[in-house]
């Protein structure tokens, strides 16, 4: 008797206390990764800055191999298109910003161990395709349709179970123009980068990474509600190993800081000298748009609101928000929070569940403001 | 009095025993970035799956804004160069296969505790530049020129040290023709990614990633040895933190597998099943090409030699292997070798030094196989 694949799979943990990033934690570290702070200050992130996660691996597609996606189950016309076809569509291009679903995770108390993020795991890229709806209209969805699921060409095992990377979306949102969900072919205006689903993928834009299924090679529309792993498993917010929980889906509000100054290479602390240090960042959500920016310069016992960039039409992007620090020798600590239309903010206390999913603390970021002569 | 840059920064330092990666290492991890394995499969690694290692922050530089190239010290005429300028000289394109000197360094044991690689920080990219010679050439060293030193615009601390990131070249290295070094403002066709030195950076094929300055601003010619932070501190291989040590410079031979099959998500355990399962790589070395590669499939007990794909006349980029494996249920270790042209080989026990470089360990991969059924 050989291995079996449920011997594979180490089951769904939290750390110890103390506990810090063990081998398996730090080997998806070294191959996904995240924007680096700095980057923040591009309107449109420049290639190979955007956040990665891979489940499995990359699939392999060379450039001219070719592709089919599928597109059946409850439809009257069952659809078989080549990514020529795809291009043959109305081309939309949506700007969006896109966030991992565990960005945050590696600061939560206890630590869910996968993917540590600290809080890097965003990107903003110009997606084109073709709207969904459209696809879905040709095909000509079932009366009694409830689901459409989507499958990527990404293969692996999770927690035992072996499985190609399915996630659904209900047909109303798969639908919908508020987002307008997208077969997308083209990011920044060229064709698909391997890590981010060449030569097809989905992006819904407002939610989580985990919904913009990469290498999607087919589409399936269902008369019940989708169980695979990645719903019914994985991406759900819980306090308990036992509860059903809530799924993962749109994008908490969050702000992020382009750390001021220079810094230490080893401990990434931030140094500045006394006077003005201008503040940047980004802020976004994916329930409504943002509408207010705050900042704090004193480990968050007060706060000020300061300026956005104005309105630009693109609503599933992030905002920039700007200030003016004077900065005085000593110790500090910044951070920032982002406000939406809906009223939903950040909090100073970790909101917390097993996954480490969709959590929005505020970002802090020590900064050492030098001596004058320093 | 405020803080002092010297209050910014820890020392260099070993992990303990039993010690996993910190905050400060995963800070780095989630910033920087490695090759993930499957990409090997590509000649040239396509753009944004490269590594990436970055000691301080990504200059910020618009794309239209003004860049100049000063050339100076112990020459008979100094240049001041625009990008444009560059891009007037006679170019070279040269396919390269770049290493950080620091790849590994999380397998040793013990750990200099720094960015934590396993073994990923490598990529190949065709560099387009001018032949730095050329320009030497122009501005004429002097009789007396010792050393070409190249500062890049990237700025930070280490070990208590505020600097500008700086490196140099002997000046038979810097004006030889085996390798050829370039001023490079492409990559693989495309003008420098802001994380890869745009608009300008050094490459040198055949050494490790340290001598490549980015956001390259300043070449200067000296009439003595460079003894700056980053010759004399850093890049240094060093057993004891009192000794001068010997420098770093070109890269060892190493040789990489894709992990066959499919993984485990959190493990990164890799599944195949039994039967012929092909085994692919590349191998390389900045020493002389490489002329063998060897697989064993039983953790390094007996190994084979296994075909080299023909030279393609890319001296300074990695060749790939290929080989079939016939798997039987049950655990393997896979590993390989690769060999040059001058009897470098790979040590199957780790070379260890305080930095954690140049240290080329063969690669070791676990590979689960399932019953048959399984």
């Amino acid at each position: 008797m050989g291995p079996r694949l449920t011997d594979v799979s180490a089951r769904a943990r939290l750390a110890g206390p103390g506990e810090d990033i063990g081998r398996d934690e730090l080997a998806l570290a070294t191959r996904n990764h995240g924007l680096p702070l700095e980057a923040l200050r591009y309107d449109v992130t420049p290639p190979g800055l955007h956040y990665v996660l891979t489940h499995y691996d990359i699939p392999y597609v060379p450039e001219d191999a070719p592709w089919h996606l599928t597109l059946g189950g409850r439809v009257r016309r069952a659809l078989r298109l080549t990514v020529a076809d795809v291009r043959t569509y109305p081309a939309v291009t949506t700007r969006v910003t896109l966030e991992c679903a565990g960005n945050g995770r590696a600061l939560l108390t206890p630590r869910p161990v996968s993917q540590p993020w600290l809080v890097e795991a965003v990107g903003t890229a110009e997606w084109t395709g073709v709207p969904l709806r459209l696809l879905l209209t040709e095909a000509g969805a079932d009366a009694d349709a409830v689901d459409v699921v989507f499958t990527g060409a990404d293969h692996g095992v999770e927690r035992g179970v072996e499985q190609d990377y399915r996630r659904a979306l209900p047909l109303e949102v798969a639908t919908g123009t508020e987002p307008e969900v997208l077969v997308a072919y083209e990011m920044n205006g060229a064709p698909l980068p391997p890590q981010h689903g060449h030569p097809l993928r989905l992006v819904v834009p407002g939610w989580y990474g985990m919904a913009h299924v990469k290498w999607l090679r087919d589409i399936t529309v269902t008369d019940g509600a989708f169980t695979g792993f990645q719903h019914a498993v994985a991406y759900r917010l819980r306090q308990h190993p036992e509860e059903d929980g809530e799924p993962v889906t749109r994008i908490a509000p969050r702000a992020l800081l382009v750390p001021p100054g220079f810094p230490d290479f080893m401990s990434r602390a931030r140094v500045v000298r006394p006077g003005a240090v201008p503040l940047e960042g980004r802020a976004w959500s994916g329930r409504a748009p943002v509408t207010s920016v705050e900042v704090s310069t004193d480990d968050g016992r007060t706060w000020r609101e300061v300026g956005l960039d104005p309105r630009d039409g693109h609503r599933w992007a992030w905002r920039r928000w700007h200030h003016e620090w004077t900065a005085a020798p000593g110790d500090h600590v910044l951070s920032v929070r982002a406000t939406d239309a809906e009223g939903h903010t950040q909090p100073l206390e970790q909101p917390w569940n097993r996954g480490g999913f969709a959590n929005n603390l505020v970002h802090r970021v020590p900064v050492v403001c030098l001596d004058r002569d320093g």
